[in-house]
């Protein structure tokens, strides 16, 4: 009886929409007992997988809902909130309605068992009369969580593994952000760049972690504190916010075509501080002195942690590399690649992809690794695909960025109402916006006044302030705070994180346009180009790294760049014919090269290297010179989406009369 | 001590390569249980993590290595091996890597716990000693599978859970076919198309069912069998060997450019029968009569089961075809979204996306729904998109499914060795392979006899041999066998699937050149394209969606097409006007149609409606009409993957002088 209205009921339920709750059978007829297990079994993992369907269709639809908002404020050309800081509005929405208008009745089914195991297993096996079922841990959660996750399913379903954030979303997030970053500018700032995203970080870290650390003194001074919170904690938190991601504001940098040079800063900056905080933030969590006191501090464990960060750090790096150049040397080599398209996108992705899971693999970090593969891949790869798959390459990953971005912040709204253990705290709240402020003005204010004492192109005040101002935090802050929620001072920080990146994306992303006027930073101009592009900054690295790269690292990874006898000492002579590929030779005369993402042309390389004052004559041969036009041309070839203006608009510069010009002070 | 010489080692490992095992530490210190406690969780985490990377890395490797063997293939013109065939080679051998070479030692840690619960709840929470462990169901392991799980680490997590199949594998190569289906010429055959697909499945499904019913029945009375297996065991696996899947003749027709209408027919039959098999496999599960016996025939039982057919079948084509229908309504209406394609292009990639989650969630089969999404998807939406959009959608999809099913081929090869129940039995074996060749036998023949008495455009004879040889399976095919794996019915179906799967691949699929020339199919050449298209078969189905379309479906979710007042009555005229776009007037003169993918050009359509004797004047009429060589221009836009020499090739015919010469006879 009770299974025939079981198997109607299924029936109906396969017509209605969101069933939610499975009522299991529990009919005492014996006889069929293990095929109705069967079938129970079967219709319980039917609704668990039709509930699974009906949550991620939650987020598609909240996705659809931002593109079709974001359309209708870039066709109405509204600038005051990006598609991120949209993507999170809607995500509170939807976790507001989640919480509290949708009540959904308890599964009864979570049976709590309490058998005495003294350990936790990755891969249970539960002997249930007889049959044997397989379960794999999901995480520990804490007591107060017991109830929550028998009461409210919903809610539960939502949430995402956080690990999730760093295999499947940042990576190609991150790798877009390595494979957009071939731009002179960021080669020309390197060294300002490096400053800010190596010792600014660390700087911002500490700086922030003192703070904390003393607001946490003052909680628990009166009382605020429900939990332990060591200065590890502190230094973590300070790590985890360090990273910036300003991507709304350079989405309108971007559209105003501010100076480039701030642009590239900023980007840089940016994307090689997620960098440097992943791997700063791992180490401190690997920072465990020995003895009792595992939170007091130890220099042995700190040198430990230290070289933790290191080895880390430069492992990913060199992994990415690696991958890169491997890439670059199968796109070499397989020159025939270039006529099927198809297969040559499907290998570029995979080999990226490779590069992520080797590196977690190894126990590096895949997200590092996967930025300097992007980088490698944009510098070298790039060059030697057919401009089929160059498209094809640039669409994809764009469109990968642009979807799990926006699911990030969407997310992130959404678990501002959704995520169960929230601890806000006023006085850590107060401390942290403060901490971020203080920690941000640290590396900003202080690294450019160093910086400026080397530079010939000084890093202006208002530029300071703006970069200041946008130091957004985003989906890395945000992905690194979720990773871990385990105790009262990771709950704490994770609010707080939300609240940060909430402020941040909300206020200062906003106010961009607002705080490009006020600091008077125009868009670029033709003057504004070419009175900063004759000043060359760390000429020295500049120099040193051109030089390899353009006469060995190109003519072996690309089928640009001089031929390699023509570079290589005489006794090399076999080997470099060997290593050349044909096309070097062809076009040695016309200087097909992809270098333009370096220089303007080649006379520009001798501008750098001289002085000043012998610019006219660089510039004198030029204007008479062929290569120049091609070379213009050229820079189309690079993935340069980040200065779109630069080849689309009527006033690019880079041609034979901006040059011209460009020596004339 | 212990914990000491654990962190050294882990430091150490994190630099190693492929760590697979993860020893607990069990020191005995108990003051910092808690925190060792903790850190032993987060190691054991990061190692799984970790092996987790290290399996995925393996697949992306082997198909990074099919991608570049195929490139050789391609370049040296071997047509004996496709893509998907090479993928299962090389799954195949790293199966047999992973099976006899390398052996992990056991990791003691999965406890089997044989507590007194009386369910298998779908989340488990474990309390150990005051912590609590959340696990989540993977399935239900059989007894003797036991020992393997603890003996096998390695091979267990290479094996991903069958339904990564149907959710994330399969949606984009149903989705890709079904958005590449476009083509006048599937169209014009549609009638035989479903008749082969709806008609010619069941029949090869019961012709299989009731044979491999006879082998199961012998083998019982020789008592070769070894467990229950039931008439609707039989009939499922008619079921699923049913799908079939040419893609590597498809692959050699579309590169030996073979005719147009036998491309359509055989591509048009296995996409529908793959929908087919799917809802009708599922239809056979539900089967259940009442009663003490389970597996005895009743009519109720039957009926319902052919309810849910229909009921499930229909309901994913109407939200397949809904959400196509609204995505063309978002594009039209949305028309500024053109400018810009990143948008257009994660809308209509989230948007296909819903369609499978939305299917899922209300119970219908989401690769159904996904595969008369594209359909509908190319038919009305890909004319909305801005041009940079509908290559970005073609790329992507072409990308997804490329990656998707050499993934699942190669899966298929590995899987031949590290499955652990295998159960093969010859008898059985042959039988299936016998089975196989008869159903086919009985879907072709018969039912070509019966179409050619209605078509005018006969199915010759070589190709309904061409047909028959070309019965290969597939992804399809696989994806349901794998699918449940837990009775010894399903296992041995299993175990004989993944055999017919290699078998056609292999044999079948590297013969299609030999057989090709054997029957004489011709490449296209003028002659054969022009005879073949005067002809059109099943004009009433035709005219009667053709004029549907043309006049009220095109105009409403398209800017193509005559606008609506000139195809509405009178009286509907304020309606017609507010739904018909603006450009649809403008259009009007010069018939920027996209209809080119169902007739050659406007006075096509007279031709098939009227007789043979009045063509001529039809045809007449065009060569010294205009829109004939812009509708040749416009067929470009159609997503013609499958015909790319229509386009490219200098022997492209849908010109004027064809037209001439094609009412000649």
């Amino acid at each position: 009886m009770g299974c025939k209205m079981n198997a109607a009921v299924s029936f109906l339920r396969r017509l209605s929409l969101f069933v939610l709750v499975s009522s299991l059978c529990s009919c005492p007829c014996r006889a069929e007992d293990s095929a109705m297990e069967n079938i129970v079994t079967e219709k319980k993992a039917e609704e668990s997988h039709r509930q699974d369907s009906a949550d991620l269709l939650v987020f598609i639809l909240l996705l659809t809902l931002t593109i079709l908002t974001i359309w209708l404020f870039k066709h109405r050309r509204f600038r005051f909130l990006h598609e991120t800081g949209l993507a999170m509005i809607y995500g509170l929405l939807v976790g507001v309605v989640l919480r509290y208008a949708i009540h959904v009745p308890s599964d009864m089914n979570n049976v709590t068992l309490s058998c005495n195991v003294n350990a936790s297993p990755a891969t249970l096996l539960v002997n249930v009369s007889g049959k044997f079922y397989e379960y794999t841990l999901k995480g520990q959660i804490s007591a107060n969580d017991v109830d929550d996750i028998q009461d409210n399913e919903m809610l539960r379903k939502v949430t995402f593994d956080p690990e999730v954030f760093f295999n499947i979303l940042l990576p190609p997030i991150i790798f877009h952000a390595g494979y957009s970053l071939k731009q002179r500018h960021f080669f020309r700032n390197l060294g300002s760049i490096l400053a800010y995203a190596f010792v600014g970080t660390v700087v911002s870290c500490f700086i922030i972690g003192l703070f904390m650390y003393g607001c946490v003194m003052l909680m628990k001074q009166i009382g605020h504190l429900g939990g332990d919170f060591f200065f590890t904690d502190c230094l973590f938190f300070g790590a985890i916010v360090s990273a910036t991601d300003p991507v709304t504001v350079l989405a309108i940098f971007n559209e105003l075509q501010v100076d480039a040079d701030l642009y590239a800063l900023l980007f840089g900056e940016s994307v090689l501080n997620d960098a440097v905080a992943v791997v700063l933030s791992s180490s401190i969590v690997a920072y465990q002195p020995e003895g009792d006191n595992t939170h007091t501090f130890e220099a042995m464990a700190m040198l430990k942690s230290f070289g933790i960060f290191l080895g880390v750090f430069s492992g990913s790096f060199a992994l990415g590399v690696a991958t890169g150049v491997v890439t670059a040397l199968i796109s070499f080599n397989f020159t025939k690649l270039r006529d099927f398209p198809l297969l040559e996108t499907a290998l570029f992705f995979l080999m990226s992809w490779s590069t992520f899971l080797l590196a977690e693999a190894c126990g590096f970090t895949g997200v590092v690794a996967v930025l300097f593969c992007g980088m490698t891949q944009a510098h070298y790869t790039f060059n030697n695909l057919s401009p089929e798959s160059q498209d094809r390459t640039k669409q994809l990953f764009e469109l990968l960025n642009f979807l799990a971005e926006n699911f990030i912040f969407s997310y992130m709204g959404l678990t501002l109402f959704t995520f169960h253990n929230h601890v806000f705290n006023p006085i850590f709240i107060v401390g942290a916006f403060l901490a971020v402020f203080l920690g941000r003005a640290a590396n900003i204010y202080p690294l450019s006044f160093l910086l400026n004492l080397g530079r010939r192109n000084k890093i202006s005040s208002n530029f300071q302030h703006m970069m200041m101002f946008a130091g957004l935090r985003g989906a890395m802050t945000f992905a690194l705070s979720i990773r871990d929620t385990a105790t009262y001072a990771r709950q704490m920080m994770f609010s707080t994180t939300l609240l940060v990146v909430f402020f941040t994306v909300w206020i200062c992303g906003g106010g961009t346009t607002q705080m490009l006027s006020c600091q008077k930073i125009r868009s670029i101009g033709p003057d504004g180009v070419e009175r900063r592009s004759t000043k060359h900054e760390s000429a020295w690295f500049f120099r040193i790294w051109y030089n390899f790269d353009h006469n060995y690292l190109k003519p072996i990874l690309t089928h640009s760049g001089p031929p390699l006898n023509a570079t290589l000492p005489a006794c090399c002579g076999p080997l470099a014919r060997c290593l050349t590929s044909p096309q070097a030779y062809e076009n040695e005369e016309q200087l097909k090269d992809s270098d333009s993402d370096l220089i303007l042309n080649d006379g520009d390389i001798t501008l750098s290297y001289g002085d000043v004052t012998v610019s006219t004559d660089a510039a004198g041969a030029h204007t008479s010179g062929t290569p120049v036009g091609g070379v213009a041309v050229n820079s189309d070839e690079a993935p340069d989406w980040s200065f779109p203006w630069m080849i689309r608009s009527p006033r690019c510069l880079w041609t034979p009369t901006g040059t011209g010009t460009r020596t004339k002070p």
